[in-house]
């Protein structure tokens, strides 16, 4: 399939690994998944390595992250970061990398994929995903659902229909996040799949259902697309992308169009949504602990301690998310009497909190946010 | 009284404010009792000054920590810091301070004060002290003896007999650490003072009671000090200290002379003997919590952060016993949903602990010393 393309969705700003994700350097940037030397966003791309080439390869991202992003994905040229003046939910980002590769293959069929998650088992992803691409390329929106292993009510759920192909379902319907009972319910009943936010399409068929279930939208990016071919779509953009319906592809256009297909997936897929997630990924001692070199436990089970320093050692302590990658001697951790928790130390901040209550760093954010210390956010 | 001594006793090592408190830097040389610029054992010399000049204040420590002693106290001479060449407990170090002294001024009346506690009511603890030193001007080996606020076992008691002069008892006994229930009964009966290592003495009445009953101590003190008086102290020193017996002045002398008083005293004393006693002394915000500038507390009480650290910021952090004075914007700490824990950060160590465990912090200097990791302890 010569006409693939990708889109790689990272323009999140991630507040839930408070001190190690920061504004200008967010969850995708940070190598979160057990490998210290590759950012999340570098494994995205390097496990659709064999399916897009890198000149397909395209990043959605903020005006603000393009440097760092591209400075993570080695080989993808400028030209491919498309940096959105402002936020404004998946759509009008999706819909405008839709129109800027179909400019140039107007025969495309684009992977949207989200550039924080992890996936366990790679080869079984690039099955599912080859499966989703067949099936865009004969004209179904596709989408991967993550096959459930447990009942999360922090996820949206697609329910699964009938088989139209080889490993491909009807969307019988996408639903939003259920409450504790309904989780059970999906879980125990095997006809709903979690939404992880990747999406499959030809750039044609994309466009026109933009156009019929959001014409606000597809004006808005005609105006950018037409600007482009003129050589002005900076300035277009600037005008124009402001004023776009903030709305995300999920609710726009997936929950209403017709011939939208689900293709139930199972390779580990993980979303890396906590430290919490952070500790069950790692490598751990026989406590259970996840410690810098020469960390002294005493009594002291089941914690995550990273030292994110780059200090006055010349490099980082190392630990499962160090950056930068080699591991030199640091400071002595020392924890006795401590169980579950997780401690996070960067250059200017520390962060200490149980391991259950890891989503609630959030609150940390919020608190400097009031105290208007953007600097520390 | 022109013929007043004092000698601090600053030998401890002290393991219990690890990591703040190292081998090169003891609990006495820090500032640990809320007053950030004012090391222990500068407050115990500020603490005595209007009852003795500063040429009659001795310092007795150890070789390697007289230079960062002498910087502690600005204003004692060199020649006033008594180094011992081992640590050979207090008797020894008591008797070689009594016979220095007494080379000089041999109607020397000496007050004996470990460097390393805190002391509340100053004025009510200097009248205690002149009632001791007079009691001592009188031929009395006296001591003060704390009243109890609790029911302590991590203390030695004084058992209290007649009154022999206002404010003076003769000493009954001299009690070991009592278990939890005798601790009570010493409570409740009042008859039972704490013994904070206090004493008080004419250096010829400390002469003749080790003689009497240390004949092995006075024989090598004698050395010593005949060494001393032809100019030859330091080879005698290094040659005969490390065979004087090890044991301390309660034990080799108090517990056995006669003419042992007793001052009681209530001055707000204390041993300053855990982060547990820091965090207690320190000045707390609403919710129990001390903590460094600008760090932000979510659903978290009583909690003890400091961060020592000089670091990149070109200064500390401040915190209750942040050292050099100047609170300079550091590090943002951030405790989320964590109650009555004490982290401590120094440049090259993290120590986190429970305050309720805070004397297990030798745990953590124990297994460092097993792991042969001296410059970390």
């Amino acid at each position: 399939m010569s006409h693939v393309h990708a889109v790689i969705l990272a323009g999140g700003s991630g507040t839930r690994f408070w001190p190690a994700s920061r504004r200008k350097r967010p969850k995708q940037l940070l190598p979160l998944a057990g490998d210290p030397n590759e950012p999340l966003i570098a494994a995205t791309a390097r496990r659709i390595a064999p399916l897009v080439p890198i000149e397909h390869l395209w990043i959605s991202t903020s005006a603000a992250l393009v440097a760092p992003t591209l400075a993570a994905l080695p080989g993808v040229a400028a030209s491919r970061a498309l940096a959105e003046p402002v936020a404004r939910n998946t759509a009008p980002c999706i819909g405008w990398a839709c129109a800027t590769i179909a400019r140039s293959d107007p025969d495309a069929i684009i992977a949207v994929l989200p550039a924080d998650h992890h996936i366990a088992d790679e080869p079984a992803f690039r099955e599912a995903l080859t499966t989703a691409l067949r099936a865009a390329e004969e004209g179904w929106m596709a989408t991967i659902g993550i096959v459930p292993t447990r009942a999360e009510t922090g996820y949206g759920y697609i329910e699964v229909g009938d088989a139209v192909a080889p490993g491909v379902h009807a969307a019988a319907a996408f639903v939003e996040k259920p409450n504790r009972e309904r989780a059970e319910a999906y879980l125990r009943g095997g006809k709903h799949l979690w939404n992880g936010g990747m999406f499959f399409f030809r750039a044609s068929v994309m466009k026109k259902a933009i156009a019929k279930h959001l014409p606000a939208l597809a004006a808005g990016l005609d105006r950018i697309d037409a600007a482009a071919a003129r050589g002005d779509e900076a300035r277009a953009l600037a005008e124009v992308f402001p004023t776009l319906p903030s709305i995300s592809i999920d609710h726009g256009v997936m929950e209403k169009a017709e011939k939208i297909a689900v293709i139930p997936g199972s390779f580990g897929w993980n979303d890396v949504g906590s430290w919490q997630v952070t500790w069950e990924m790692a490598q751990k001692d026989s406590a259970g602990n996840v410690l810098p070199e020469g960390a002294v436990a005493v009594d002291a089970k089941n914690n995550l301690v990273l030292d994110l320093t780059t200090g006055t050692n010349g490099g980082t302590n190392g630990g499962a998310a160090g950056q930068g990658g080699a591991k030199v001697k640091g400071k002595t951790w020392a924890l006795v009497g401590m169980n579950d928790i997780v401690v996070v130390e960067t250059d200017d901040a520390v962060l200490v909190i149980p391991r259950e209550r890891a989503q609630d760093v959030r609150a940390v954010v919020d608190a400097l946010t009031a105290r208007g210390e953007a600097d520390r956010i």
